[in-house]
């Protein structure tokens, strides 16, 4: 079967501007013109090689998805004690937070548009937030078996804690415009988790 | 000065609809076409009395923030000791993101859409979420002058994060379609502020 001449662009490159563009646009807001303009493609090799436009989001979902979780996975199991792995985490995502044109979360950003519309995509989404919340439990957990933890932390409880505070800074830091927004709550939970 | 006939719609029910509209889609998802059905009235009408949709979105804010503060305001001034106050605060909105269809926060749900794209509106938004910070704030130092805080607890520092954190959950209940899914991040912060 023939599979027609080889392609123009690299996928995994193209994919990786559609990330952008849905991150820093949304879903909805996102116009296909937008989209091959960033992509470098014509309309014809986007359709052919990443299906419709959301499918493509799908795509981009699951890309964005294997970058952060790589960088958190590198956090949390970095040598050092399990409690100053969540520690550097809550700082990467304050560092993240405070850069100017901070654009958030790729997730938390299209959480309002699909909400209730979209019920499988809503479900997807929640998915990967939940990947997030099981690492931070698990290194949670460590760190009670190290006694670093206060006594009163659940685990389970504190990681969903953490998730929402970090969708949280996330979503502020699109409008804050303050560089030091998020050392305040960062400080906080540490604090709380440590005291 | 003629003033014309008098108006055939009630402007303030008008805006509700238009609250209603913008929270569940979104400023720019918001077509004019949903809005004016929704408010039940022409497009000269909108034009007349409230300006442009930009103009219609700033009051729909003014409007939801009043309501929204007028809550915040009558659970944290309740006759309960200050850290009851808080408690019954978190699980307000608790109940709030537990709702099956819950719709979030207007102002969260516009945050990935104004970002760095329209500085002033971010500005006005973080602004009104700097208000409720500062309600909060008032009656976490309350809870500390009584002797019920965590000794660890900075109530400027818990604050923000209380906030970003009820911001986190009103984004996560837009996908999480968990009834239970913020029993358990309130369940940590309440913990922790009391330990």
């Amino acid at each position: 079967m023939s599979r027609g001449p080889a392609k123009q662009f690299d996928p995994q490159e193209a994919l990786d501007q559609a990330v952008d563009v849905f991150w820093a646009r949304g879903y909805e807001s996102a116009s296909l013109a937008e989209l091959l303009q960033a992509m470098k493609i014509g309309r014809k090799s986007l359709y052919d090689t990443f299906g419709s436009k959301h499918d493509l989001f799908q795509a981009a979902m699951a890309r964005y998805a294997e970058t952060q979780f790589a960088t958190i996975h590198q956090i949390l199991t970095a040598d050092r004690r399990p409690l100053a792995n969540i520690r550097a985490l809550l700082r990467h995502w304050e560092k993240d937070s405070a850069q100017p044109n901070s654009k958030g979360c790729l997730f938390g950003n299209n959480m309002p548009g699909f909400g209730p519309v979209d019920a499988a995509t809503s479900e997807q989404i929640f998915g990967y937030v939940k990947q997030v919340e099981d690492a931070i439990c698990s290194t949670l957990r460590a760190a009670r078996q190290n006694g670093e933890l206060n006594p009163a932390v659940q685990p389970r409880e504190a990681a969903r804690m953490i998730v929402c505070l970090s969708q949280g800074m996330a979503l502020l830091s699109r409008v804050s415009g303050e560089t030091s927004a998020f050392q305040a709550p960062v400080a906080a939970v540490l604090r709380l988790l440590e005291a």
